[in-house]
């Protein structure tokens, strides 16, 4: 039943991009903007929204990383005809990990500049370990469908390196916060760089 | 008209993956941090985080549950060729049901441990009673539908199984709450190894 | 380009679907439950949560009103081809006033025992007159299209009828409020019977 | 693989949907009824609507420029067959910054009325001004493709308008808050009769 498969493929796209465009909206929540008294002139309402740089930063970078996630997410399953249970429930878990990245955003943005940052920031970058592994779990389980060969050599290594390079940023948030952010951005370019075969039908 | 029956089925369908879309994101906005004086420090954070243990586990429990419902729509669904106004509305009623998941899920998470923790666990399984007798009044209209028999037959019995079990462990959690709970957990198991068959083209 | 327009058609409608799962689901957090002393044992819970009985009819009815506005648009567009300009203002007219459906939710039930429920009544009930002005308007500029002779007029009838009970209730509502809220649940009782032809592809 | 192809432009539309979808409704959000005491009677709720006219207004105004963004959006990709890295991107720009209106919105209502209003202003027109550019980078990367000779020049001269409108709106917001705001209007007006040719299938 070809007809039914693509269906079946199609539904879980149309699921998971539901959750992904709520959560990428979800962040901007986290932006609402609070009358204060201090805030009734000018510059001093440019001045309140520049005190707030900890949530702009925060709300960039996680929208950055679910947008490649969502393009990884679109790569993943471009080339899948047939979805079964555990591809199913795979993703299912990739969407509960996706679901937290606003409450793990909204935990940096408020810890950032406290003591109690570099904790924020472990949690931060240890969500994507887990978002990775759960990417990993979801591409051994559909690699095995016709890709060409090239490019499942390719992807493979791009989801393997994501592990380590996350973990060690969760630990680095421990010690150098700044640094453990430059390691998440610097995986997005490799990223992006590294999709571009995948979409651009090499 | 094959053609226009299908963009029926197809629309129910999307309207359906919005509404547990949003739902299942919406969980997750339930664990807004607070940044309170005494979590500046990392390990008084992580203390925090732990000691909202019930958010925690309501969250799991109710997105494990929604996913299952995600993926039984979608078992249910894709043999369906035809969507009359009968099925409009018992699909109604079950999104109507599934929204208020949140709900339940908030007032267990927030009564947990709390002596009101019984009857919030209740009300937590009596929606689950409702929400799968809305399942088995959708099943109901839509087995007549070109099915294979051995496939009619496990689904129908998947779908009265969970009537007694949730009524069982809403009874239950007025006397022991983590039983209930555990009964709930026991039905996605056994729910997500009956439907392997369904998703995987059996 | 007949591939082209039925995207066209396509993409209306995912749009569509979109608001229309989001209002769906908004409508439930206003159900937000808040944790007070006075409900820490399990009769003051239940006890709080009859005594926001006007929280819960005003969200069944909304939410019910909104699921057959769902129905109705899925059987407008059932037969349409071709989305022009027009449409897709008209369309975006019925979306501004559909989302206000969680608003004028959220006043009725937050003033429905008060002295200005009469007001908040009619402000509910004057919403459901202008979106069944926005859907005759979508219906008048959609009708030319190719549609079964007897649906046209029934179709024709179903949605100008909704216009003057609207207006009613809402003159009512000043007066007697749950006589209004009666006539517009009469209202979805007839819709629903009556777009069952429309669904049912007499 | 043109049945490939298709889908991936079909999955970019998808996204995008649920985005408009999800902010467009996020905008009522702000409309959040507060009961008051001096709001139980009739009058006093009728009042109390009526001066929070600065909400309605932003909600309005911002509801109907999304709206346009949506159908604009939908008129560029209705041509497009290919989806490339680079057109995801410039896409996920879009979004971001789609996102942020909800945000830019809700400062506009709260300082409309205060001398902080014209700062306010600015950032709400300086927000369309980066989504204007997001809208010509990609129209810029979707050019290229199969379009109708005429219906390439008008797109393009369309795009390229906006920027410096907007760009003057948010200048002259810092000195006539309302002339901006009808600056921004007018585009809207503008951009709809001149989308015509692109839906109707000229």
């Amino acid at each position: 039943m070809p007809d039914t498969e693509r269906t079946d493929s199609a539904r879980l796209e149309a699921f998971s991009d539901g959750v992904f465009a709520v959560v990428i909206t979800l962040l901007a929540l986290d932006l609402k903007p609070e009358l204060t008294d201090s805030a009734r002139d000018s510059h001093a309402l440019l001045w309140q929204l520049a005190a707030r740089w900890p949530t702009w930063l925060a709300f960039v970078t996680s929208f950055s990383t679910v947008l490649i996630m969502w393009i990884d997410h679109h790569g993943l399953l471009k080339f899948v005809r047939r979805v079964d249970t555990p591809v199913l429930f795979a993703n299912g878990l990739l969407m509960l990990l996706t679901t937290l990245v606003p409450f793990t955003t909204a935990l940096l943005s408020a810890h950032l500049t406290e003591p109690s940052g570099s904790m924020a920031g472990a949690l931060y970058s240890g969500l994507f370990v887990l978002i990775n592994g759960a990417f990993n779990l979801l591409w051994h389980l559909l690699r095995r469908q016709a890709l060409p060969g090239a490019l499942e050599q390719r992807l493979t290594w791009h989801y393997r390196l994501g592990f380590p390079v996350y973990l060690v940023a969760t630990l680095v948030a421990l010690w150098r916060l700044p640094l453990s952010l430059v390691l998440c951005a610097g995986m997005w370019a490799l990223w992006s760089a590294n999709m571009r075969p995948v979409h651009d039908g090499a």
